[in-house]
């Protein structure tokens, strides 16, 4: 009798919390667990703003997998997902067999949403996984060595597309690297100039006002420009021009404006909306009982009416994606039936603007300053500790 | 009564050991002396190969210039200098008035000499200054950060133009590098090609035979191909092609094949040959009493007959240009004459192939491995006691 196979695709946080509340919940006679991820490595998206800036090495942005999980119950396969073929139960991989599955939980990820805009994804930087974060700061470090011979001002201008969290994240993180970036490179510090670009009437849109005044008076006494209500029309090998015909030459422009859903998860014939799936209470995709989806590639709304906006896809729904189906998946594997539908409690949100400060809201408290920044790090080490417990918290986390 | 101006230009090693010498054996009213260079700070040639390899920092290869001459006693301008009129005893400044002299010594640098290849100057990189192997350093990561993304081999493809003393001593470098280069990029080791090509029928041409060989051993152990008896003939945007049509596609062409007298000295009209300066035994330029050329805008010939190969421009030979003008000149501006001409006395030759090895002549004495690497560094701590003293050695020597 052959016991029920579990597929999980993709090792962020919805992923790699799936496979671990399994591996817990379930012993080893009861199901097959594997796990698919194209890198032997788990990125921690809410710190790639940090190598992207050079503030700190992408070592620290990642973990290795089989370091997290226990390898005797999880089989862990690196390769990439080329489809998913749901009528069959098949996903299919580009260096290995087509693996069988009865479970699928799908954590693939997003993709840059470009809303459009022409020679976005030709010219523009992402800040989207290691590899891409890693490619930002050296053509940043590459284009301010060139100054020196050049003397072209684009070379040492950057152009954040996006004031949502990633985008005020980032320049936090650039107003901190640039005074040691300008010494190495022997350029004058107030030469540099980071402008960030916003489509909405204001830097992080939605969030608390007061807040947001305190994160743009800190980055513009650090000399950061912000263009707000003026949507990006055209990226181009020089620079941006701005609705209106506004051209800002820079030699590198970093688009942090919003993601989609993983075009895989589109290609497998799941109906989607942008590249998402609106998943039922369960997380599973509409019409398909044995397939789950879950992190940037699901659409959770907080009620039951489709007018209100979707939760905005972050590494915290995903953790407790991963949480919910760790243990429910497990009692439907053994036969048994959902007890409770997912539902996402917002425990907070804490954006860094650098190392030492920050802003956000956790319960009904505004924070700024130290308090914040703390708060930061305080979030960042209990993800490690649900990865790697207590070991990974120490071997990589600081305060 | 006004006393004699000595005006100096480049604060290389014969500008600098000029400005020193003069200061130390001439009182502060007999001569005034200034000294003219581009940047802050002097950079320690012999030294390049590692900073454009990522090996050391770049400001290990440099010194600030205020801090190693006495600034009560020479005056230095930071500017460039835009030409020389000699028939008006006037050097012309990019951002200062032009300055008088009495006595000028043009120690100036050199430029990279192309012998005419195609598409050099525009598409290769040069082993040159701190400004341009800063630049290779950042080329050859961002390539290297790009290769986990793109995967074209041409991206981790190094050719390295020239097999003399700087190119050897820079795939040296480049050797040590690399492990930890791959480890950072997640490449694997073997794929990275780094090739060293040269149009005389051997590396490091007019060298002892059995060191070269050890050096080629050595660094093709280490995976360096080297490719001799064979011309580039043109560097495109995608690599170089080779005489015979063979064409290898690099990212990163470093050019290291050879170096020309500075342009500004040719455009004073003083008579050149490949803008250097055949100079007479007290370093004067033809036709110029006041005039003298030091370092690598001058030639120097072993013997009295121009069919002998000239010196090599090297440190060695600059600094002792440099040493014997601070003491005749300080001579012949008190109103004495030159007491004996200057004489190159070659202290033996050293070529670093990365950190701990090395091939060298030293008196009679061949020698190779830890020995050489050791003499090596001895030579690069004597630069930094000429320069600050024991100080400097303290401040910024390593052994």
């Amino acid at each position: 009798m052959s016991i029920p196979k579990i597929v999980i695709l993709g090792a962020g946080y919805g992923g790699l919390m799936t496979a671990k509340g399994l591996a817990k919940n379930l012993n080893a006679n009861e199901a097959e667990i594997t796990l698919v991820n194209q890198n032997s490595y788990h990125y921690i998206t809410t710190k790639l703003h940090e190598p992207a800036a050079g503030t700190s090495h992408h070592d620290h942005a990642r973990v290795s997998i089989p370091s997290v999980i226990d390898t005797n119950r999880i089989r862990f396969i690196q390769d990439r997902v080329t489809g998913m073929k749901l009528g069959e139960k098949t996903v299919l991989l580009e260096n290995n067999d087509p693996i069988q599955y009865d479970y699928l939980v799908v954590g693939l990820g997003s993709a840059p949403e470009t809303f459009g805009i022409k020679g976005l994804l030709e010219n523009a930087f992402f800040i989207r996984n290691i590899n891409s974060v890693r490619m930002i700061r050296e053509h940043m470090e590459y284009m301010f060595s060139r100054y020196a011979i050049e003397k072209k001002e684009e070379l040492i201008t950057i152009v954040v597309g996006g004031a949502g969290f990633t985008g005020i994240e980032y320049v936090g993180e650039l107003v901190d690297r640039m005074p040691e970036l300008c010494r190495d490179y022997d350029i004058p510090l107030e030469k540099v100039r980071i402008v960030n670009v916003e489509a909405a009437p204001t830097v992080l849109p939605g969030f608390d006002k007061e807040l947001v005044d305190y994160a743009v008076k800190y980055l513009e006494n650090k000399g950061v420009e912000f263009i707000v209500n003026t949507p990006i029309e055209e990226c181009t090998k020089d620079g941006v021009i701005l609705k209106g015909g506004r051209e800002i030459k820079s030699a590198t422009v970093v688009w942090t404006g919003g993601v989609r859903g993983n075009k895989l998860v589109e290609e497998s014939g799941i109906e989607t909306m942008r590249g998402r799936v609106k998943v039922d209470e369960y997380l599973r995709a509409p019409g398909h009982e044995n397939v789950f989806i879950v992190g940037d590639s699901s659409l959770v709304f907080p009620g039951e009416s489709e007018n209100e906006r979707p939760y905005p896809p972050t590494a915290q729904i995903s953790t407790q994606q991963g949480q919910y189906l760790g243990k429910q998946l497990a009692k439907v594997v053994r036969g048994g039936q959902f007890d409770q539908p997912f539902k996402y409690q917002p425990k907070g949100t804490v954006a860094s603007l650098g190392r030492k400060e920050a802003i956000g809201v956790v319960g009904n408290k505004k924070l700024t300053g130290g308090t914040a920044a703390f708060m930061k790090k305080i979030i960042d080490l209990r993800w490690l500790f649900l990865l790697g417990g207590v070991s990974l918290v120490l071997r990589k986390g600081k305060l």
